[in-house]
């Protein structure tokens, strides 16, 4: 062909081929860059006419090179020791003198060669590697590293509770526990009944439960055991818990020792499988406007419950549309005519051969978006008479004369003292939405691990854990995992240890860690669904079970905006009390006051501080925490009195300032899990385990603050240097925790029967 | 009873009994509040003893009113007309005036009253509002307006290809395409294909196609179909799209007559039901690093198409596990041991009878977390050979020497040549999502105005639109909704005229608006369920399906992350050559400089200004994010170029920058809605409509200035006064928006049929 003539007549010319071929078979010339390469080759005065001529048909699009011809460029550049040439001239010269030794080239055209590479915006190394056999970057080489013992961080996660977590692992990898594919939903919830009963039968179900009945008498055990459980099917773990813990625990908690003695063991056994019937079609989040009725009957002193229109029907009960028994039905007590507020009765469902009884009407809330294991149904009652002793009597009782009685005489505050005893389904329900983040986690990150895409030209294929994004994406949430595993176990040792005192700060403190928990383990499966792409989206990988079977628990116990505005609610409460006799005039003042001075960290000096010890320091963290907590507080504070100064009705001055007040519960709730994860991380002793929890300690802290950076800048806290200080040094965390990452969920140590993703599979060692 | 008796003997006391009922009500006493009141009432010299020791009595917890007690003195109060009292003090002197007309009382009492009102953190309006009958706030009163024709609306919505919208509509509610509950994936399956032989039969399969394949050669149609379609099941768009868009269009666009002529016929009546295989195990974003082979083989003038180890075979193909009778197979081209790139050929995968051709191996996916009535499955490929013809070969092709021969001699170029011309993908996914988005919408806004929960004390329950935070949920997606409608549109229109010169910034557009449009997606359903509560959980709502379905939209034509890096890195080139011939150097100097100075708005006033006119002023949206995305280009192209310029490998300095080049692709993106939401306003002609819109794109500036509210006083474009006044107008937009968003979703015109959520069926106006 004339083309190789001319290159075998002319060896000079192959000093270009390097670069020819890197702007054919990359890139569509523009316009000027052809006048550029133009002007550059009627610059060489040392070539000939006719190598001019040839080097300028070549880069004209009308004759550009030939498929072929290209190809055959590559494989001569391709079959040099590229080690040591660092850009296109340095390759293209020694291919020519490889043609021909002798050839001597002048240092001008180095660094015409040079501007012409920089003008068309080419990489020279990057181009230069396009020729390599092997590419190693420091994105290849990142892989992973066991910094610390993985059984010794298990522990450490686990507690004194680690017995009773291995018993329950143990019985989860029985193959009675296998999985199923139920197309079906009745297969579906007869297989999470079996389990149930399953575990009924190894004594889980009355574990809280005192002696006489079963049990053990023993709360924290209960969460440990739900939270165990949500390793498995989700379906299993709130039918568990709909039974256990919202039925059985409303005998438990509302009723007195005449219920305790005739229900609590056949609860516990799963003999009696009942229902928690509080929500209806008109009232979830306002449970305090429900309409069911219980009247009471002076003469033959029993109670009517009844539905009295169809928003006042039950809905989305568990356990009612198939195997519920009974229920505990809150309803209003009427008697003679008085509204006596929502109490809590023992109603019969169905009789032992499952038929409904008089007066009760049961609809399915068939398919939902997860949870299909659990027989959720609607009820109906029309004059449903119960006898007497079948109101749960602990805070109010008719008594014998027919009339109420109640050691509460507010009905408010009665009812929510009874809610306050069943605050225990706000710590289960984050608890188990945690194994459902730490699975989802576990299964992300060995894909992430395994999973190669892309890489540098010529080099190997990249683990996609390795991109930064990736990192980003799922170990800012590993770190949160891990604040949110302590955080919750605070919460727990404070609900357990509640008094009288205390015990609004823990419903409050409750709520609060529900909703954020719940609204983590959303964003966070939703994130593992995307990083594992189409294998994401097969059911088999279960990031699908664990999204749906979880994303209603922003709704359950409570919707998380409700519950935040609670939270909101109580800290402005505590706030008015924790100054006393203070009027809000002067509260007002002395926070203003107080927050101007006492914030030393707020100096010129700290606010633009750059330095990595600092933006790494715990007390930094924390203190940035507190300053927003109190301050967020305080300004909604000011922003309601002077709404309501101004003669806005509290109502509309409460929905104007809504999304304040969310943002006042956020900031509590964070400033906790902050303060009891650092609490954590100095109490270890391991060092290995130290230095890995350390870093996810920092992670956290670090991520909330860029999360915020706009507020902190808003404030003035921070700076523009510092909030993008902050981010980086985000990005570098995730980037060193990215190695203990595969360690960080084995300590999770979920079952691998559990987890039984096929992209899960464990990495050989 | 000795209370009552002390109380008709003493009427004084009565002025006493509001404080008291609200104080034992809804609080208990702390001790600091116990000294308040206790010194509250020793101060009153004008109360007997015995008048001052009950009142001390009944603010003793040990002897608190009993719940009759109380309830009786409730009562009292709620016999009064409350109607003019302001506060516990008046309604109490009233109830004191009623039971003794003569009494009077000093005027020191009522700032006592107030004092301790104020101590005890009640509000008094509040307080006194708890006894009122009637109780209307500005929140109760907000109700839904239509302040536009309806219908206007949505003809401005449809555009010319309004008759073509309307057609499909009255297909989809015909009978044949009710919603039909499937449990088992098989019956879902053969559902959605009956469904598609039916739109198929309507010749919407073939719509793209020649007239001679029994089409309208109506690109823009086929795209308005995927669309409208999508307000039914996406399962059945999903197969729609596979059958007549991938299987199809690649034999359109990547063949030439011999199989346009042999194939399209067939395929747009679903005659020939195909696959797209494309994506392997290994391979999916990466799709240059295939590995199937197309080895051609010179004594048969064939190739033998083969999966060379597992990772090698196609995965997730839609119409794969069941229909598929044929696929377009991506494989690299290989002859005489030589790879020539990736090619496409048709490959046959079963015969008419639907049993799978030999050498051909196929496995089901099996359940998704959505898109069920899709049959994807896994394709491996042993030897099959395909006659010569089937290498589609508009691109490339081997010739009767046996040789390559392409018109694009690089085969990276020519590969992304071919994928260039299957950039539809990335405009019919956007546009569906937008629809299932609109669905979602209309849902969860049509319960949010029907939807009562909460209220004032005393009034009726508000609709939970009425709320804020309900409102910044659902009105900040209605409107970026709307705004990319518009920049769909403009979308399609650039890419139905598309040219050579812009045909890489219109692949950069559309990648990044799919990535954008379909992360929208998902982050707007998942309020719309929370948003919904409990019936956003149930099935029978449709947000689980619209949910679920779209969840792999992120993934599909490309994971959104590498589209939004792709994006990047086209702004990058485009950023080089805007700048001709000047170096790299150069141009940094250039645009810090014009940066610096052009942005005349960066003055002292502009960025603290406050003002709501400038804040809704277009001019003032769009220099915010132009600003934003020309500064965030150049910082990226500048730390891009200080990483390699330190020795950094360039796949590391990419790595490294990534999530700055993710905001690169997001910047660029929302400026080009903004762009075309702004001129679409403009070009509105009905003064209504254009009022509704123009609230639309100032809430989707301002919220999107908000979300970024972190950069832009990092870089001091503006200061703390102003992100906050924003916040506030994003609030009141929301506020304002709220009258007409029933009507604005209405506007989208969905069939009910297709909506068919029983909580969205329609308000009765």
């Amino acid at each position: 062909m004339l083309q190789s003539t001319r290159l075998k007549e002319n060896p000079k010319l192959y000093i270009f081929l390097p670069l020819y071929h890197t702007l054919w078979e990359d890139s569509i010339l523009s316009p000027t860059e052809i006048i550029q390469m133009q002007s550059l080759i009627q610059k060489q005065k040392w070539l000939s006419d006719a190598e001019r001529n040839w080097l300028l048909k070549k880069i004209d699009p009308t004759q550009a090179p030939g498929a072929k011809e290209l190809r055959s460029w590559k494989a001569k550049i391709k079959k040099l020791d590229l080690g040591p040439y660092k850009n296109l001239y340095e390759i293209g010269e020694a291919l020519a003198k490889q043609q021909a030794p002798d050839l001597q080239f002048e240092e001008q055209l180095r660094s015409d060669f040079q501007e012409m590479e920089t003008a068309l915006g080419l990489l020279s190394i990057e181009a230069s590697y396009h020729y390599k056999k092997e590419h190693l970057t420091i994105s290849t080489g990142q892989l992973k590293e066991n910094n610390f013992e993985v059984s010794t961080m298990t522990d450490l996660l686990d507690g004194h509770e680690n017995n009773l977590i291995q018993r329950i692992k143990t019985i989860l990898a029985d193959p009675i526990f296998r999985y199923t594919e139920n197309e079906s939903l009745s297969e579906k919830r007869e297989q999470v009944l079996r389990w149930c009963e399953e575990l009924a039968k190894q004594g889980f179900g009355a574990w809280a439960y005192p002696k006489f009945a079963g049990g053990r008498g023993d709360m924290e055990g209960y969460f440990t055991i739900m939270e165990t459980l949500s390793y498995h099917d989700l379906s299993m773990v709130i039918k568990f818990g709909v039974q256990f813990g919202l039925w059985g625990m409303s005998v438990y908690f509302l009723g007195t020792e005449k219920h305790h003695k005739k229900y609590l063991k056949d609860i516990g056994t799963l003999n009696l499988p009942g229902c928690f019937a509080m929500t209806e079609t008109g009232h979830g989040s306002n449970v305090r406007g429900l309409e069911t009725t219980a009247t009471y009957n002076h003469k033959d002193q029993n109670f009517s419950i009844h539905t009295p229109n169809p928003d006042a029907r039950k809905e989305y009960i568990g356990n009612a549309a198939l195997h519920g028994r009974m229920a505990t039905v809150f309803a209003k007590l009427i008697i003679d005519g008085e509204d006596y507020g929502v109490n809590a009765f023992i109603v019969p469902l169905r009789n032992s051969n499952g038929k409904t009884v008089e007066g009760i009407q049961i609809e399915d809330c068939g398919r939902k978006m997860g949870l299909n294991g659990v027989d959720n149904g609607v009820i109906y009652f029309n004059q449903v008479v119960i006898p007497k002793e079948n109101m749960l009597d602990r805070f109010a009782l008719v008594n014998e004369q027919g009339e109420f009685e109640s050691p509460i005489s507010s009905d408010n505050r009665r009812f929510f003292t009874m809610l306050g005893t069943l605050v225990g389904g706000r710590i289960g329900i984050p608890r188990s939405a945690l194994s459902a983040c730490k699975s989802g986690l576990t299964i992300a990150l060995r894909y992430g691990e395994k999973r190669r895409q892309f890489g540098p030209e010529g080099g190997e294929e990249v683990p996609i854990l390795n991109y930064r994004m990736h990192q980003r994406r799922l170990l800012r949430p590993l770190a949160t995992t891990y604040a949110l595993h302590f955080a919750l176990k605070y919460l727990t040792a404070r609900f357990l240890a509640k008094t009288e005192e205390d015990g609004q700060e823990i419903e409050a403190l409750a709520a609060g860690l529900k909703a954020y928990t719940t609204w983590f383990t959303t964003d966070t499966l939703q994130e593992c669904r995307e990083a594992c792409g189409g294998k994401g989206y097969l059911s088999e990988n279960r990031i699908d079970a664990l999204k749906n079977d979880t994303d209603v628990y922003t709704t359950f116990e409570g919707d998380n905006i409700v519950l935040m505005q609670l939270v909101a609610k109580n800290r402005l409460t505590e706030f008015r009390q924790e100054f006393g006799d203070m009027n809000m005039f002067t509260i007002f003042n002395y926070v203003t006051n107080q927050a101007k001075t006492s914030i030393t960290e707020k100096n010129p000096i700290i606010i633009r501080s750059t330095d990595a010890a600092h933006l790494l320091d715990f007390d930094f963290h924390l203190n940035a925490f507190r300053y927003r907590e109190r301050s967020i507080l305080s300004s909604a504070a000011r922003r309601l009195k002077r709404h309501i100064d101004s003669g806005m009705d509290s109502f509309d001055a409460f929905n104007v300032t809504q999304h304040h007040l969310v943002e006042v519960g956020t900031a509590y709730i964070e400033r906790v899990i902050l303060e009891e994860f650092q609490k954590k991380v100095k109490e270890i002793q391991d060092l290995d385990c130290r230095r890995a929890i350390n870093q996810l300690c920092q992670l956290f802290a670090l991520q909330t603050l860029e999360k915020h950076r706009g507020w902190y800048l808003e404030e003035g806290y921070m700076e523009g240097v510092k909030t993008k200080a902050i981010r980086r040094e985000v990005n570098q965390l995730c980037w060193e925790i990215r190695k203990n990452a595969i360690a960080l969920t084995d300590a999770f140590d979920i079952p691998e029967s559990c987890l039984a993703a096929p992209i899960a599979v464990r990495v050989s060692d």
